[in-house]
């Protein structure tokens, strides 16, 4: 490439910055409001509970008090968990701890574990001290019922106006897509699994 | 609903879920491969980056030693580096430290720090040690060409067996796509700052 391409290059890549650089510093001054967000993470592919625990890193990270409840995970020990019980003045973390419910096969069970799981969830929920709450994979314990819809999002709701709370799993239902301010759909494009590679430690749990 | 509705209900679960198991055990047992898998997060949803410091956490709670290189980010303090940088023994942490190209519209200086920012993460990426390493937004300095793909493919290629790498980021190259084992497409279906709320510590940074 001679100096003059090299050159015409900069510029165009300097204007093409330029403009976004406009565009973006416009977006984030309309963007003003600064108050607890609700985030969904849904969809098949890879990254719902990952980001959630991303999250909660971040929220340590600017000295945030956490709150996780895990609705179906929880029979094996997970590095998540291994990891957040190192810090029991900042995280309060509870497990469901039955697995998940192809290898429980025991729908009561699962329908009162869910419940008490909840109760621990709405406690993180009316709490002003807790910044974050992450209810992972609660949307699977709504799909199948385990959970009323309606009870959820009325205790999500009434949450104190600067706390975030974040929910994965698959098959969120429509009216908890309706009720996030932000959601993401992690689409799957290709997974190791699918190879013949196994999950492992530190990837999938 | 009736007694018998309610029993009818749960044995039609029991049955669904036994069916469930089935397949997962064949799946659980043909997936048998151990070793380091190649990662991307993509797309335009919320969750890339944030899924990256997830698997960085599972890693961490499975003592695993992991480094972090951020390609983009860096000008301002994250919680994520706050975070991490209270476990020097653990983590390997480099921020690039220039912000995002539309605030520096500088692409020479952009070119430069990527690629000092890339012999880190090769150093990473050849210390067996390392367990996990995470590339945030590297695909944005790939789609700008501030680094060589083939280049960063082949450094990823001949990493230990063992190790797992994660890279983050919008527009991904389709050689990345092509060589990494699960690709996950972060897809948006809505964003709250586009409501008007602003971006904020523990959710965005």
């Amino acid at each position: 490439m001679s100096h003059t391409d090299d050159q015409g290059r900069t510029e165009r890549h300097n204007e093409r910055m330029a403009r976004k650089k406009e565009i973006m510093d416009a977006r984030i001054a309309a963007a003003s409001e600064h108050r607890g967000v609700f985030i969904v993470n849904c969809g098949n592919g890879k990254g719902k509970s990952s980001s959630g625990f991303g999250m909660v890193m971040r929220g340590l990270g600017h000295e945030m008090q956490v709150g996780v409840v895990q609705f179906i995970k929880g029979a094996m020990s997970t590095g998540e968990e291994r990891f957040l019980r190192r810090f029991p003045d900042e995280v309060q973390f509870h497990a469901m701890g039955e697995g998940y419910t192809w290898n429980t096969q025991d729908r009561e069970r699962d329908v009162a574990r869910a419940g008490e799981a909840w109760e621990i969830a709405r406690q993180m929920l009316q709490d002003p001290a807790i910044g974050l709450v992450l209810l992972d994979e609660l949307n699977i314990a709504l799909k199948y019922k385990y959970i009323d819809v309606e009870q959820v999002l009325a205790d999500i709701a009434a949450r104190p106006p600067q706390q975030h709370v974040i929910v994965t799993g698959r098959g969120a239902p429509q009216a908890v897509i309706d009720a996030a301010d932000t959601v993401t759909e992690m689409t799957l494009v290709k997974h190791a699994f699918a190879a013949g590679i196994a999950a492992q430690p530190g990837v999938e749990w």
